[in-house]
C-alpha cells in the first residue's frame, strides 16, 4: 500500500500521456487516454487508437479484464468526457456505470454536441461522483483540432515554416533546400503525421514538386493532401498525385480530362471553392479559403497542416485563419531573400497582429518556435 | 559534519555565481569568484568587484578574517588562475601560499600573458596541490570578453537586435519603436551594463537620437559610448554627447571646432580610424572596423555591445567581426520592412555563414535567442 496518494493532476497527466499514443491515428476522432486508479495505484489503462476501434475507456476496461482486476470502487481518469451516444461503439458512460467505478474525473467536457455534458450527466444519474476541469489547457491542446472543428466548424490551422534567423525562407533565386537541418525536417514530418490533412499551393507544387506525404515516421495513416490551385494548373505528373488521397481546391467551371483517366483518379477529387459572392475578386477569382476550411471540417479534418509558400501563407494569415505557426529557425543569416509571408505594408506598429509565444525547443541545430494566435478562440 | 562531500563542479559553480556579482563592474579586469572549502563546507568566499580593489582571492581571505576562521588545510576554488604578477594588488598566488591552503582548484588558466600558468606554477613550487579545467565552458563564457582581448587582441563583439518573428527590424517608413516589449528592452540594458563599451553608428544617432547609456539597472559604471561616424556628421546637440565618455571613430583629416568647446568636451574623443591601406574603399573612405576593435582592446575593452542599424550591423557581420548575436524576437509578423542586416546576396545555400544556437529564454512576451559564431575561436 503506497503511503503517498497522487493528485488528480498526476493521474490526468498519465492519461494524457496515454492519449498521445494515438497522436497519428485517431482522426477524425479525438485523442483520448483513460486510467483506472484504486488506492493510489493504476490498475488498468487504455487509449483510443483508431476510429472504429474501442474508445479509451473501453480499451482500459479490456486491459482490466486481461489483468483479471475488478474496477469496482475505482476512479476513472479520462482526458475527455465519456461519450453518451451510440456511435460506432456503445456509450462509454453506460459502460463505465456497469464497471462499478465510484468516481469519474474528466479533463474537459466533450465539445461534440452529441455529448456536451450528457456523458457526465448519465454518470451522475447512476450515482457516480463526477469531476471535470483538470489539466484543461493540456487536454484542449492535444485535441485542439477536434475542439476547433466542433466549436468553430473549421479545422485548427497550423502553419509550418522554415527560415534563417533573419527571417529568410528562400534566396532571391528561389533556393530554399535546405535552410534548416535534417532533424528539423523530420520533426516537420512528425507534425504532418499528426495532421488530418496537409495543405499546399500550386506555386509550391510547381517549384518543388513535393510528395506532401509523411516520411520517416512510424504511422499507417497518410493525411489527405489538399492543394489550392485556383486555375487547375497542376500537372498530371505532379508527384503528390501519384499516391494517397488528394483534394484540389479550384475555381474553374470546367475540369480537365486527365482527372478521370489518371492512374490514381479514384483518390483525386477536384472541389470548386470559388467565392459565393460574385465579383469578390474582380477579374481574378481566388479560392475562398474560409469556405475551403468549412468544407474540410465537414469531411472530418481536425488539424490542418499548412505547408505553403510566401503568397498562400500570407493569404491565410491575412484572412485571420491561422491558429498556430511552427517556425524552424536555422542558425544562419542569409541577407537578401524572400521573407516569410506576403502581407500588406504597415504604417505604424500598434496595427500589427498580435501572437503569443506558446513553446520553443532546440531541434538538432535549429530552434523550433511555436506561436499561437490570440484570435484562436 | 555533513555526510555528503560535494564535487569540484559544485564548488566551482558556487565560485562562478560569486563571480557574476561583478558582472557590471570589474572591467577591464575579468570577473572572478573564490570560495574556500574545508570538510565539504564553504568557510569563506569573495569576488572581484572593481579594478583597483582586491582580487577575488583577497576578498575571500578578508571574509575568512572577518569570520575568524583559519584557511589552513582548506581548498580554494577560483574561477580563474590566481595572478602571479604585481599589479594594483600583490600576487594572489603568494597570498594563497601564506594562508596554508592544501589545494587550489582553478576553472581555467589565466589567458593574460603576465600570468598564463605562472600562478599555478608558484603554488606548485610552494608544495600546494593544484588542479585546473573545471567548468571550463562557463568560466570562459563569463569572461569571454577578457579572453578575447587577451587571446585575439580585440573585444568580444555582441550584436543586439530586436525584430518581429518574420525578421523585420523596422517598418519601411522607419518606425521601429517598439517592436519588442518593455521587459526585453530592460534585458537589453542589462547587456549594455555588462559591456565595457556600447557601439552604434551615425545612422542610428540621426534617426533615433539615443542616449546609449545604461538605464534601469543598478550599476555605478556607464560603458564607454563608441560612435562609428566616418564623416564626423554627429550634431553637437546629440543626446549621447551630453553625458559619459564618448569615442567618435571617423576618417576625416580635420576636426570640427565644436569638439573643443562642447560642455562635455573633456569626455569626448575623436579617433581617426581610416584604413591604413590607401584606396581600400575608393572614393568613400570607410572606418576600418578591425582597426577600431584593436584600438578598443588596447583601451581595455573586453566586451563590446553593438547596437547599430541595418548597415553597420551588416558591415560588422560581413567582416566576420561579430562573436555573438542576441536576438529579441517579438510574437508578431510585420510583413514588408527592413530586415536585420545588410548582407550581400547569396546564390546558393552552402555559402552561408554558420552560427550555433547558444541559448534561448522567454523574456516577457518575447523570445531572446543567443547565437554564437563558429568563427569565434
Amino acid at each position: 500500500m503506497p503511503t503517498l496518494l497522487h493528485t488528480d493532476e498526476h493521474w490526468m497527466q498519465h492519461a494524457l500521456n496515454l492519449a498521445w499514443k494515438g497522436q497519428y491515428s485517431t482522426t477524425p476522432n479525438p485523442r483520448v487516454g483513460c486510467v483506472f486508479v484504486r488506492d493510489g495505484v493504476a490498475i488498468a489503462e487504455g487509449f483510443h487508437a483508431k476510429a472504429g476501434e474501442g474508445h479509451a475507456e473501453v480499451q482500459a476496461m479490456a486491459d482490466a479484464k486481461a489483468r483479471g482486476v475488478s474496477l469496482q470502487g475505482s476512479i476513472a481518469y479520462v482526458t475527455l468526457e465519456p461519450c453518451a451516444h451510440h456511435g460506432r461503439t456503445g456509450p462509454c458512460a453506460d459502460a463505465l456505470v456497469r464497471t462499478g467505478v465510484s468516481k469519474v474525473v474528466a479533463a474537459v467536457l466533450d465539445p461534440n454536441p452529441l455529448v456536451a455534458g450528457k456523458g457526465m450527466a448519465m454518470l451522475q444519474v447512476a450515482g457516480i461522483e463526477t469531476l471535470h476541469g483538470v489539466l484543461v489547457e493540456q487536454a484542449r491542446w492535444i485535441n485542439r483540432g477536434f475542439f476547433s472543428r466542433m466549436e468553430r466548424k473549421r479545422p485548427w490551422v497550423r502553419l509550418k515554416i522554415a527560415s534563417s534567423a533573419d527571417g529568410i525562407s528562400a534566396l532571391n533565386n528561389g533556393v530554399s533546400q535546405w535552410i534548416t537541418g535534417e532533424q528539423a525536417r523530420l520533426d516537420g514530418h512528425h507534425l504532418r503525421a499528426q495532421a488530418c490533412a496537409v495543405l499546399s499551393g500550386i506555386g509550391t507544387v510547381k517549384a518543388d514538386n513535393p510528395q506532401l506525404n509523411v516520411r520517416g515516421i512510424d504511422t499507417d495513416r497518410q493525411p489527405l493532401k489538399v492543394i489550392v490551385d485556383s486555375k487547375l494548373e497542376i500537372s498530371p505528373d505532379a508527384l503528390l498525385l501519384q499516391t494517397g488521397k488528394v483534394l484540389i481546391a479550384h475555381t474553374e467551371p470546367e475540369l480537365p480530362a486527365w482527372l478521370t483517366t489518371h492512374a490514381n483518379a479514384a483518390n483525386i477529387e477536384a472541389l470548386n471553392v470559388a467565392p459565393v459572392a460574385a465579383g469578390l475578386h474582380a477579374g481574378k477569382v481566388k479560392t475562398d479559403l474560409l469556405r475551403l476550411l468549412l468544407e474540410l471540417a465537414q469531411r472530418g479534418v481536425n488539424e490542418l497542416h499548412l505547408e505553403a509558400g510566401f503568397g498562400l501563407n500570407g493569404s491565410f494569415l491575412q484572412a485571420g485563419l491561422v491558429d498556430e505557426i511552427v517556425q524552424y529557425v536555422a542558425p544562419r543569416f542569409l541577407g537578401p531573400g524572400q521573407g516569410l509571408f506576403r502581407l500588406p505594408e504597415l504604417e505604424s506598429l500598434p496595427a500589427y497582429l498580435q501572437w503569443a509565444l506558446h513553446s520553443y525547443k532546440q531541434i538538432g541545430e535549429d530552434l523550433r518556435i511555436t506561436w499561437v494566435s490570440h484570435k484562436q478562440e
